[in-house]
């Protein structure tokens, strides 16, 4: 690894989780509005096997003790990760919540039906690769 | 969405589990080599900031009840999912896997360094794209 050359990761690496982060420390990071608000916090992460990319992550919304609440699949490409709150911002109100793509607690979405991701992507004009 | 083309991802929607798969349901999972050998269970995953990549399976092998295991991340591209096992396979020996980078329950490599995941990458002869 002596030929590495540092220059094109080394900055990321100085900063404190580095350029790699585990899904399940994802897990259970909050979300954060740009005015700062909480909107919810990461749930689970989707992985597109064929691209072998981050695809989503959905986000718990509302809810009490885990009872009641509501998933909302965010394109990963929409989530920036915030040193300072430790958490995700993204763009969005939480109107722009009450109109997206989600699934109540206890349901599931069918993932197999690549219409259903395409539908996410499209709310949020986000266009993932297609491989 | 009517303008979707299917074609591009119709077969892989009418597979068991889809073009998607949440890293809840990774984590877990068997991990088999070639000869149908057990090796250990995915225990997390690495997700690559900078590409938005899967990076890493952390696969946890041996211990008892969590206690005394050993993590070995392994290059996400080198796992491959077979339904009918319902696990993943890599073509690896436990020899392979003993002198491969890893680290013991209660230790945490130090994945801000990019030369950690470099000697993983090589290790496995596996090069990451760098964005």
């Amino acid at each position: 690894m002596t030929d590495y050359d540092a220059s094109g990761t080394g900055g990321v690496a100085t900063n404190e989780t580095g350029a790699l982060i585990a899904a399940s420390k994802v897990e259970g990071t909050n979300v954060y509005n740009r005015q700062g608000e909480s909107l919810g916090s990461v749930y689970d992460v989707m992985l597109d096997k064929r691209s072998g990319k981050v695809a989503y992550a959905v986000m718990s919304f509302g809810g009490f003790l885990g009872m009641g609440e509501s998933y909302h699949p965010l394109p990963w490409s929409i989530l920036e990760y915030d040193e300072s709150q430790g958490g995700y911002i993204v763009d969005l109100n939480k109107d722009d919540l009450e109109g997206a793509p989600s699934y109540d607690d206890g349901t599931n979405p069918d993932w197999s039906n690549p219409e259903y991701s395409r539908g996410i992507d499209d709310y949020y004009g986000v266009r993932r690769p297609m491989l």
